[in-house]
């Protein structure tokens, strides 16, 4: 099922292993982070997030609700998620809402819906 | 199906039909605006709506992605969305990911997942 893929990806990010998390991405897989831009690319997905994940000593994607439809040619996928990074002691959070497109088994755009000013403050706090 | 009361629900509301689209609510419905807040109770949205909806000639939230599961008595819907707003000649839209949660047959909880900044520049551009 496509939520399988996705749940599969999640996981893979939380062990923070990148590669076997970007085995579930096409080559040209679109991620959009919808406040702040598009990339294109498996290669770019990592450019983008390897830095980001590298901040934290932990990461925890609490899946609060997941919906999918379709099968794995061709499924949508969407997941309401509390993203939760680890700094020293601290916790920091951002809410998150996530589209999923699968084709042929793997993940062709990764769309994450959030506030800019709160993943700014997430920042700021991890700065103290 | 939910998604169908979700579709329902979002048709009333680009009727500008606020009654109707509120009888989809349950009376103690959960409404939350994630970057601004939540509030509590078909009153309660609809003192949050109106004023909003009233600032503008025409609504339409194009559904892009909506996927669900569950029956009518416990359903989980989750939606892209572009919602559209015209002022004057002017079409202002925000890009927004939905939560609902289907019980008995209407919506318990409303969740609305989007940029902060991207309201704040859709309301500046309104005013000119």
């Amino acid at each position: 099922m496509p939520i399988d893929i996705v749940t599969s990806f999640i996981e893979a990010v939380e062990r923070m292993d990148l590669d076997h998390a970007l085995s579930h991405l096409t080559d040209d897989c679109e991620y959009d982070n919808v406040p702040i831009g598009k990339v294109f690319g498996r290669d770019a997905v990592r450019d983008t997030l390897a830095p980001f994940i590298a901040r934290f000593e932990q990461v925890q994607w609490v899946v609060t609700h997941q919906v999918g439809s379709g099968n794995l040619d061709h499924g949508v996928v969407m997941n309401e998620r509390l993203d939760r990074f680890r700094a020293g002691e601290t916790w920091l959070e951002l809410p998150v809402a996530g589209l999923f497109l699968v084709r042929h088994g793997q993940i062709s755009l990764w769309r994450d819906y959030f506030d800019m000013g709160a993943l700014t403050r997430m920042f700021s706090a991890d700065s103290h």
